[in-house]
């Protein structure tokens, strides 16, 4: 048998700790599918001493990460550290000393993926990065591989865990948003600092990867248009219901020849499409090609265990294109970088879409020819509306859904709308996604 | 760049000529994404005369496979032929003769597999077959790389597009099996001869190498237990409606340590459970798993254009490993075939599950008791019943759901119901699928 292929594990939090045990408990399994042992020599972490209920052989722990990518003998750097700057630069030096990383850290791919894929290509070095998307789901290897002979025209869905259980939640549990994310921090689905979850900040920088292995191109995280789910509130969830939709969190990626739209938006998915039903921690990721039609993935897309499989497969993807001379076998987008399709963004707004509107309006004669008058100066015809909660003095609720409209013509028009005398507060905007159909 | 990679096709049918249109359609991206042109450079058909609505350059398409296999500058050929037979001589002297082989053939796959797949592994040679399973969803490459480091509990789902089709047809249109299936075959979306899809060989072909590939086993296309659709009526699928169930034709499989339990048969599947949905052509494929916990692939596993993506996404990777001089760089089924896991059979009648029984009984006091009675000697006990269709004088519908019970004494009990002179032909009886859930 060959010799054993030695991995580092800079980061030893809850993914790494997830690694260790998948490592441990199917050991034998492992090297007879890779033909060689995969073994986990090193692990560095500041914290040496918490019990992560993980038995280690004495001098594995390590507080240094140096001591991994210093040791020529560590073949595999598995980076679970976070954060884009000392990961950044672990990273490089790693793939500079001709050794192959792993990783499940999506910021730093989104922000510096040009660099570090370039830097693996040019040493012939391999980035394994299926853990950064979907969790389990393998999406990256389909996309890089299996389905490497088809043109993909869109690609969407849900891609962020914490954002999904909590419009799942609130479907179901008739609670507001400030409540179910404080009960998922309790309960460990959220984190204590959600901000990058639920601003969108997270999906976007899956959305820039999967754009990039999808449609061959170089596709910059600033020009994904991103928007979180803090303004949904209960009643947006049961007018949607009314209306036949879920409120979902989606990630869009759309083709349209050398431009492609990306966006980040709750929206709303007519129930009987596949995504309407994804609920709780779950991801989904719908493919449209060319050839292939629509394809659809669906998994955990978080949790030490389901990452800790994406993260293990890569290491054997790895040990075997070691142990066979293939390193660099597949460029780690599929696509090399000098013959990556050249595409433009086309901003959101320059898009078509329907759309949901919720406003609070004063109850007095007149406001909805105002509010429509508005509109139809903008071009925006309404499918229909409805207005409740006309018990009180108080302002009412007044939701519309419209026909197709140019989205930035919608937003100028919603601009206006909030600015008459009659409307309270900023009004609520849902792209509703019913053209996307599998 | 690389010398062009040399393909032959066997046989220039609806695949074949699928593979033959992507290949050109895409022909830059494939060369951009392998590192060398993929050049499909002869089709042997015995019918060199119809047009297939492509174009090929003179002298590509000719009558004999001889002119493929006997040709040593061809690195990989394609089996579209078709049967067990010469497909198999074709494959092995393939093989033998240090080409890399890609097919579509299930069957030969189920029958031949073993002997097919350890020649590959001696002569170190590639066998690409995702579109034997699925259509174009990445199931194989998925099961063989990308999860092998987890380890699987169960592997089940919709594999048969025709007999998904006929039943969601059923479903929605009100329409006998009998019926449903003309209009199926007049579409061109049954075979003129469905037998294999609609009595489960199909499917069963299918599961046989799902099996081995997600278990790590071998394991016989014989030891599993095959039920085909035709017994489905309108009153099965109305009744299933109304217990909130859908009748899906469900491809099984369940590891129970050492021991596999394999199964293709009509299923009661809850509203609710992801597979209740999948309708039309689409083929879905579920796996549970130790880490990765629950995932599902979903997309139409048939067709033209979806099979051919698999085809080609097999080229570009056979490709690539002979480029990269690493051939054989995972074992066919994941697992070298010394190292695979040794299982046994586990009879799907030795398990346990809930039912549904449809009989026709004459309407007469004193039925009930005598139905229920064997069913209480067999410790067999009644969820619900719903009687039907008392307004004449022949027989009746009687509709039972049972709690938990043992296959086998179930079989048995409504062989013995059978016998009662009070009961007309033949019950029906359908296993429910309440444990598996996403």
């Amino acid at each position: 048998m060959q010799r054993a292929i030695r991995v580092g594990l800079i980061g030893f939090g809850t993914i790494g700790t997830g690694v260790v045990k998948l490592l441990k408990k199917n050991r034998e399994q492992i090297r007879d599918r890779v033909g060689a042992p995969v073994e986990l020599v090193r692990i560095a972490d500041i914290d040496t001493v918490r019990d992560r209920g993980v038995k280690l052989a004495r001098g594995v722990l390590v507080p240094d990460a140096r001591q991994i990518l210093d040791d020529p003998e560590i073949d595999i750097v598995i980076e679970l550290m976070g954060g884009t700057g000392l990961a950044r630069k672990f990273m490089l030096e790693a793939i500079g000393s001709d050794k192959d990383v792993v990783t499940a850290n999506k910021a730093l791919l989104a922000h510096h993926g040009p660099e570090i894929f370039a830097a693996a290509e040019e040493r012939g070095a391999e980035v394994g990065f299926e853990a950064s998307v979907g969790g389990g789901i393998p999406i990256i290897r389909t996309l890089r591989e299996s389905l490497g002979g088809d043109r993909h025209d869109a690609i969407y869905g849900i891609v962020n865990g914490t954002t999904n259980y909590i419009l799942s939640a609130m479907s179901s549990g008739g609670e507001e948003f400030a409540d179910v994310l404080k009960a998922a921090q309790a309960d460990g689905l959220a984190e204590a600092d959600p901000t990058f979850d639920i601003e969108g900040v997270d999906a976007a920088h899956k959305l820039t990867l999967l754009i990039q292995l999808a449609f061959g191109c170089r596709f910059a995280f600033d020009d994904v248009s991103v928007e979180g789910i803090k303004h949904v509130s209960q009643d947006d969830i049961a007018f949607a219901d009314e209306f036949g939709f879920a409120v979902k969190h989606l990630a869009v990626a759309v083709r349209h020849k050398d431009r492609v739209e990306a966006r980040i938006h709750p929206a709303m998915v007519p129930k009987g499409h596949p995504l309407a039903d994804i609920n709780g921690a779950l991801n989904a990721v719908v493919l449209e090609s060319d050839a292939l039609s629509t394809n659809m993935y669906v998994g955990l897309g978080a949790g030490m265990m389901p990452t800790a499989t994406a993260v293990v497969g890569d290491l054997m993807e790895i040990a075997r294109n070691r142990i066979q001379g293939c390193r660099g076998r597949v460029a780690p987008l599929g696509y090399p970088i000098a013959r990556q399709d050249k595409v433009r963004p086309l901003p959101a707004s320059a898009g078509e879409g329907t759309y949901y509107l919720r406003m609070r309006v004063v109850d007095r004669p007149g406001v909805v020819a105002k509010v429509s008058g508005i509109l139809g100066r903008s071009k925006i015809s309404i499918e229909s509306m409805i207005q409740r909660g006309r018990s009180g003095r108080g302002p009412v609720t007044m939701v519309m859904r419209t026909h197709r409209a140019n989205d930035r013509a919608l937003r100028r028009a919603i601009a206006s709308i909030d600015r008459l005398d009659v409307v309270r507060g900023k009004s609520v905007v849902i792209r509703t996604e019913e053209s996307l159909s599998a």
